[in-house]
């Protein structure tokens, strides 16, 4: 998607050398565009667990060319054992998003049929570049699917600017490009359809204000920045004609583990017959699981990122402000699950599936396991 | 309550010179405890606009000591119209809380039977000093009342801490003293009842992290600052066992206006059986509306209080920080509607109701007019 009008994605090798790769460090948009260059596990394991880069899609991508970079990087003598920790250390830095553990295992998997130390860094490197390719592509199909569903709300309320309500980033800066909930807005906003976006501010870490009001801005999408609060509000005065939002986790049975404060935006559109849509790559369902509520597990972040903001003050410096008392503590967790009973659809790059076992699991028979694998103790 | 140790109410007209009304500008907290001196109805209309005061008792007992003040400083040319501009001046500072009209109302009436200047004014300080005094006692009351809920909680949970959730601030800096969501906490803290508080941040103004917070902290009770986001999850895992928030507008049927995200709380209080009580003064309800959704005017306040944030810097300064691109549009709708239908119960001074017209007049008979003063479309 566009920067400045020019065209890009948010992870990328350099082309005049592979083994390094480039992302934009999100954490200091929406006021400096700057790139950083990964070059080593470390490095790749940093980007993620401090969210230069964030979002489902991405974390699966840069988890995909961190495991490229491990194998670069890995010592001849204890090969086995490196790349082990490596994968270990690549997964264990978020611990909700079910993206980063499906991009190792892809990995993994490609390498071992490969004999020669040459021929698996090959592969390592082509399987990263699949995944990231493929993640683009899947957005792109989202957007194409979701946008069915702008243009029928369009058309019954006569070409008035259909009103969307999003909740963090789940856009292009969450994924390869596209986006995930974002893609069909794009889409429909390319074919001329008159949207607007209420974009979540999305609190603690701000991701709406920061990046999806950026990059909606970016494309010339119109777009309302709102407090996390406002949306029920919104909702209760017909403001609101659709929800889309992302999903980090997703169980087989339809349940979203998302950014912490979607389930309330459930409540509020099913409170107010609003359709509440989740758009994903199937990147990020977890087959294993049926109870997001007690299986997905949560992550906690720093109180800091609570008692805490930073943004751009006057004379052009970005600072950090302290909002509460300094003896105060704070307490973070970073995602809510909705459950399944909440959500309309799930826009998905194959189409759009009611959130249940049944159906979803009929849309992806050929990847979803049997669920005689699943070992839930209420089962 | 206490500020470093300190007892202090929210507002008290100066001893020596009772022209001079003095006020915390709580604009400056939790960073600097900040004694600002009204005595022009200017200064009272731009404290009460500018959120130097805010919260519903603490603005209908600002608007009883400014129409004091108007009095006090009318020309005696033009006293009639000087009293009827500074009445509708401070009605008009703040559209949606009815503690504004309430108590200028009840001056109006006060100085109407008084013949005299010298006697008006006299009446006004009293009628002035009686709606703080009043405001202070009914909270008290409502501490006493809302107690037994908590009590009965710490009683089936064997003295482990009860958790309850607050949204915004309804402390005693909202009011005169105590606070209407707060008075039940202290009073069961006072009690030595195990009590524990998540408190909301509440976005935009951040009443919760800057007020709620320091409040609670000062009177040594334990609490927990979340964002806005959080309360479903932990609703969710049974981690509240109450939720109470106040009220700035209650209608005769109980629904309220309350903060923007009160709604939102209600829903996630409903899907999970936690109970959600509103605490209120009688002098929050509007009896002459039923339908809080479509009959409570919704305040919108500047989209800075979105995109920008204050807060104390590392070198001690209080500085804005701007968080979204400068371009993005905000949205700011300060307030929304909890359906009566999500109300557990109303905890006010003379006890506890429910949250329906027949139960809210039966128990304040004595004020509430007979419904057929109402004039509503859909009746």
């Amino acid at each position: 998607m566009k920067v400045n009008k020019v065209n890009y994605r948010t992870i990328w090798p350099d082309p005049d050398n592979p083994r390094i790769v480039k992302i934009i460090d999100q954490r200091r948009l929406p006021h400096e565009f700057v790139i950083e260059e990964l070059s080593t596990v470390n490095a790749f394991a940093r980007a993620i667990a401090e969210m230069h880069v964030r979002g489902a899609g991405l974390i699966g991508a840069t988890a995909g060319f961190g495991f490229y970079s491990a194998l670069v990087n890995a010592s001849r003598d204890r090969f086995a054992e490196d790349i082990k920790n490596a994968a270990a250390r690549l997964i264990a830095t978020r611990p909700t998003a079910s993206n980063l553990a499906w991009a190792i295992k892809r990995q993994q998997k490609a390498i071992a049929t490969e004999s020669t130390l040459d021929a698996k860094i090959a592969k390592s490197f082509a399987t990263a570049c699949a995944i990231a390719d493929e993640d683009a592509e899947f957005c792109r199909r989202i957007g194409e699917h979701g946008k069915e569903l702008i243009a029928r709300i369009s058309r019954q309320k006569n070409g008035k600017p259909v009103n969307i309500l999003t909740h963090c980033n789940a856009g292009w800066l969450a994924f390869v490009d596209y986006g995930s909930a974002t893609a069909p807005i794009y889409a429909a906003h390319n074919d001329s359809i008159d949207v607007h976006v209420w974009v979540d501010e999305t609190r603690p870490w701000l991701q709406g204000a920061k990046l999806t009001a950026w990059e909606l801005g970016q494309e010339n999408v119109p777009h309302t920045l709102i407090a996390d609060n406002t949306g029920g509000h919104l909702m209760q005065h017909g403001m609101v004609d659709l929800v889309i939002v992302g999903t980090d986790r997703t169980t087989r049975s339809g349940d979203v583990a998302n950014k912490i404060g979607t389930y309330l935006k459930a409540l509020a559109a099913n409170d107010n017959n609003v359709p509440f849509y989740v758009a994903l790559p199937s990147s990020t369902f977890d087959w294993t699981i049926r109870d997001g509520l007690k299986e997905i597990p949560i992550e906690e972040r720093s109180a800091d990122e609570i008692t805490c903001i930073s943004g751009l003050t006057e004379n052009g410096s970005i600072e950090t402000v302290r909002i509460a008392p300094r003896k105060t503590k704070g307490a973070n967790y970073a995602f809510d699950v909705t459950p399944s009973r909440l959500i309309t659809g799930l826009i998905t790059e194959r189409g759009i599936t009611a959130a249940n076992e049944q159906d979803i699991c009929a849309m992806f028979a050929d990847i979803s396991p049997e669920p005689v694998a699943i070992n839930h103790p209420d089962l």
